[in-house]
């Protein structure tokens, strides 16, 4: 059974080994993968990006621990998911919004003695470990159909041009956007903000080193890179910078 | 079986990975876990905060792995210990302090074909293997009552007053103290250096934006923060700013 | 069965995650060990080095999964070596120089459906699996025999002066050179461009704080540091400075 995190802790401090000690004291066989605790602090739409994109390619079974909590103490509900065999805990602050509006949720009781300020540890480490040893979704809470539900943002048409964002800056400085490959006209010209990025290529090497590049990324939404260098620096854009095509 | 790292190595070289292939070869069974490769380059009080918070929450049975180790190659002893089921392996120079002053230690013998600047893959690794696939504390070197012991400063109390202080600071810039959260009278207003952080709160929410905030955090014991901020930053305090209550 | 990665994708992102999400989903019982994935985009040097001297801590049967792959999507080949009953798999760029020429390769088959710009998921990674499972090096591709072959700077002699250069930069600012530690007369001192680092110690501890020292490292060649210190910040050198002895 394997079980993710994806967390904005960092890894120099001992959080996220404290969830792994509690998720391996009762899921003792459990293969833990790391997705990424380099999200931003409170950057609920990083978050929501990594996992989105990641979750499809584990084998179902799989349980997701998802803590990205600016609200962790405070009234905010405690989720747990399922949806396609795949299980998700996190709070209900939107995190789990890339999943349909119909999955399956029930809200987790939190415990008196859970720490105010570490529910990853205390309440969905715990949770986690139950889904990776058998226990079904219904056995963890009472059943909702309310859940905080915001989306990242989607791409529109406008005739024939396609208006999308910036939705994810990788390590590169690659700028993710969220207009789905095959919406782009063959041939259409790629603009992000006020640069040209040409058409649609295959790889960073089908252009000059430095020079902009736009391609159907591994997600399966147009990206715009430089090779070997950054767009992001480049062109001094990020999150939400408007793309055309 | 678990076995879990903590050090100064960081994660860019491949030194840790050395010291896993090196725990696999002879524990090809133990679930490896990281605690932290970000301590600051010989800062064995971090170390020791971190280990000395997360070791409790592994299954007894467990075998911790410390390396911050500037003293590498020199006479200092190295170290295996035992306490409540849990065993450790890591430089005599302090790292361990805490664990209780009556601990059970042995002195690790050292090879003369290790390398002089990497017992973590050369001492300490085989070490923690050998204790992973069932050897005892005794089996690894001869006893010793007198470990070098330089623990984490203890608050203490004035009349009315805890006086305590800074004894980490987390990714967050949140302001571990070593004030127990079960110390502080109902109603103490807590003070940091120049700056009054209010009566104890649950958590960051407690306050508005931007504002400072005390509260007894997952460690038990009391944390400054700034909400959605870094209380490290705006206060420019670090490890030792003295803290009262 | 352990497969390691090496990839310069830092830990940011969800790539690594979905490499391993991959790996797992064919090899379930797999373990899976980081060796970095810090490389610094693109940098082949170091990829070389760090791969180079880790694998061979690893028992036999372990697969490598290395990408640092600015040519991903060209035609540029995909490879899968076998040495000493350790299998790789890489982009055929000279990341694997490390192996001897006479290593066994095949050729991997890039089939249509890979993301151009993530064959580490779509290529690599599949291959892993299938040798980590039980496929034989010949199941994968045909034998190739010319793979791309840049191996890192070899120390030579000038009558009795070994004349090498820092073939990688540590976390702790420790220039690692070509110069083995066998290479060294007795003696003999060790000049780094224009600085003296004296004659080599065992250890940082047998100098002053913030002094240089040079002693052979744990690769087992020369390495020069500064106790305490960083010796690439104070000599404001790094990858390919001249060190002689």
């Amino acid at each position: 059974m394997i079980i993710t995190l994806l967390t904005d802790f960092g890894t120099s401090d001992s959080y996220v080994a404290e969830m792994k000690a509690v998720l391996l004291s009762s899921a003792a066989t459990a293969i833990l993968v790391d997705i990424s605790h380099q999200v931003a602090p409170g950057d609920m739409r990083a978050g929501q990006y990594l996992l989105g994109r990641a979750w499809k390619h584990f084998p179902r079974g799989t349980v997701h621990v998802a803590i990205v909590d600016p609200g962790v103490g405070t009234e905010r509900r405690a989720l747990a998911a399922e949806q396609d065999g795949h299980r998700f805990v996190a709070p209900d602050n939107g995190l789990l919004s890339f999943l349909p509006k119909d999955a399956r949720y029930v809200s987790l009781p939190v415990p008196a003695s859970a720490a105010a300020t570490f529910h990853g540890r205390d309440v969905f480490a715990p949770a986690a470990a139950r889904l990776a040893t058998g226990a079904a979704l219904q056995d963890l809470g009472a059943p909702i159909t309310d859940p905080c539900f915001t989306p990242l943002p989607v791409a529109k048409h406008d005739h024939l041009t396609v208006i999308g964002e910036v939705i994810y800056v990788d390590r590169f400085g690659t700028l993710v956007t969220n207009i789905p490959g095959d919406a782009i006209q063959p041939g259409a010209r790629i603009r992000i903000e006020d640069s040209e990025a040409g058409s649609l290529r295959r790889t960073f090497r089908d252009v000059a080193r430095g020079a902009l590049v736009a391609f159907v990324g591994s997600g399966g939404t147009v990206e715009i890179a430089v090779r070997d260098g950054s767009a992001a620096r480049m062109l001094g854009v990020g999150v939400g910078a408007e793309v055309r095509a």
